[in-house]
């Protein structure tokens, strides 16, 4: 039988996670819920229904895992906790100084009602966090950097179009290669945000607007740009529509350390992921998780966890045996 | 309070356990253990002891977590249950055919004592193993292909030394970069044996041997050459002690997969170990998972696991809420 799974949000992500669910027969859709008008929302998936959020609790028994594809900033702080009052649940929460609150109340509220929640989930946090967890217990004597790119940072695309006399953005994280070197080669160097990454920014400026005021207030806005070097190129609409209109993303994790009775010999871990799609890729990993949450949930599991908390078998819809003989 | 390690059988793995304990605060090496009169084994830890391998017995009480050190071919398939009916225990069994059935004789036995045993622990089967389990997972539409080296391959390097007339030789597995690329690309090539590796030969002869007989019978030896492109180099004796005394190696699983409802996109998953000492690292790891099992072990968990069925966060000294705020 397979695993029922619902979707409640329909944005970029929840439209990536029915798409994800599509590889996996284990796994059936059964239902995408939004705060939109249901009839107004066309989902890909003809044996799934699209429901008012606020229906879900009526379909307690035929879900059997809630996906939450709802915002870091204002979707899920609430909703996660308050679906896993009802649901075994996954999202993709990654405001990082909000963690360790986020992950209380949605134990709370997980145990209480016998449900398993994993929180966090994606590539960064997510997959990257388990390559800084193994790579530094296995080489304790070392250092790890992550490098984010080249792709797409939505934020700082949405915080230049903020900025006024804009009409559109992208903004591409792009890591330095002589950083991402100098740390492949062992030599645990100290770098400063402006050497790890560098911004370019792809503006389209509404007609008349002052560009030299926008570039400049781009460049200098605090958290996002001023502590980068960051390029800003103006250009069409038509252009914006044609040469950026994918979500690509990426990056590394490089742990390097010494190993030996006097440290005498060097190792270096590298995780490193290239994806066309950002939303896909990580709909992908959320929903990998959801077979691991259901499966957990069933020996007894319960309250919240992360991707640290979840061996690697329970991914795979494979069996042990099979795992063993085919992947060790 | 520390977790209690013994060593058993101390050569070039069990040397090399003994370093990476060295670095972790809440290890102890206890014991070391071994088939030569103890007098003539020195060890590096002032504070360990030296045993015969058949007085472990009546260390049960002192040592919490035995590493299996011996050699896959003879001596863990016989090892590693006897010695999970009174410890528990971790080993880097590597014959990958027999996986199934030692998998079998030491889960019997731990079962039986009520100790946890972690069997196939290192880099491959080991790290490279929950890589091809992770990305497997997460793109099921995908395909996955591991490339070793460069590195020395001791099995290779050992059957050269095999030939008549050879005094020593050292093997080098090396990936071919084109196959790495098409790899990379996205293309998912089928690729033979022979367009995936090559293998280099260091070989010191005997004063007067037929070197040109020597170099067919390596190149034309079945199973370990005859599938490959290999070179063949003679050498002096100082030039292998002085360029080819190390034993580094390393190599990498990469994974590419499609997403998207009609798989309109690409994503690819690598993940690469270079190692200045292959024996140094594989202890690394079998040390992080001794941890890991003893942990497992208090928690009621018996019987026979692989890296597949360990949660990360149980490799890790940190508590949970470390981890989640310094590495989520």
């Amino acid at each position: 039988m397979s695993v029922r799974i619902g979707i409640m949000g329909y944005g970029n992500i929840g439209r990536a996670v029915e798409c994800a669910i599509k590889q996996s027969d284990d796994l059936e859709l059964v239902a995408v819920f939004t705060r939109r008008d249901p009839d107004s929302v066309k989902i890909l998936t003809p044996s799934a229904k699209v429901y008012k959020a606020e229906d879900a609790e009526k379909l307690t028994d035929a879900i059997d895992v809630m996906i939450m594809c709802g915002g870091s900033a204002t979707d899920l702080p609430v909703q996660t906790p308050n679906f896993a009052k009802l649901f075994c649940v996954v999202d993709s929460f990654d405001t990082h100084a909000r963690i360790p609150e986020h992950f209380a109340n949605v134990d709370a509220a997980a145990k209480e009602s016998g449900k398993l929640a994993a929180i966090s989930i994606g590539w960064d946090p997510g997959l990257f966090s388990i390559a800084r967890l193994y790579s530094g217990a296995i080489l304790p004597n070392g250092k790890d950097y992550t490098f984010w790119g080249r792709g797409v940072s939505q934020g700082h695309s949405d915080a230049i179009r903020r900025v006024e006399g804009v009409l559109d953005a992208r903004q591409y994280t792009v890591p330095v290669p002589e950083a991402v070197e100098a740390v492949r080669s062992g030599v645990n160097p100290e770098l400063t945000t402006r050497q790890k990454h560098t911004r370019e920014c792809f503006v389209v400026a509404k007609e008349g607007a002052d560009k030299a005021r926008i570039e400049k207030e781009i460049k200098e806005m605090p958290n996002y740009f001023a502590d980068y070097d960051t390029s800003v190129t103006f250009i069409t609409m038509e252009e914006l529509k044609r040469d950026h209109s994918g979500i690509p993303h990426g990056g590394r994790v490089i742990r390097t350390g010494a190993t030996g009775w006097d440290n005498e010999h060097k190792a270096a871990i590298e995780y490193s992921l290239k994806l066309d799609s950002n939303p896909e890729f990580t709909s992908c990993v959320l929903v990998a998780y959801a077979r691991a949450v259901y499966r957990l949930n069933k020996e007894g599991k319960t309250g919240c966890v992360t991707a640290f908390d979840i061996a690697p078998s329970y991914l795979s819809p494979k069996s042990g045996e099979e795992l063993r003989k085919n992947l060790l």
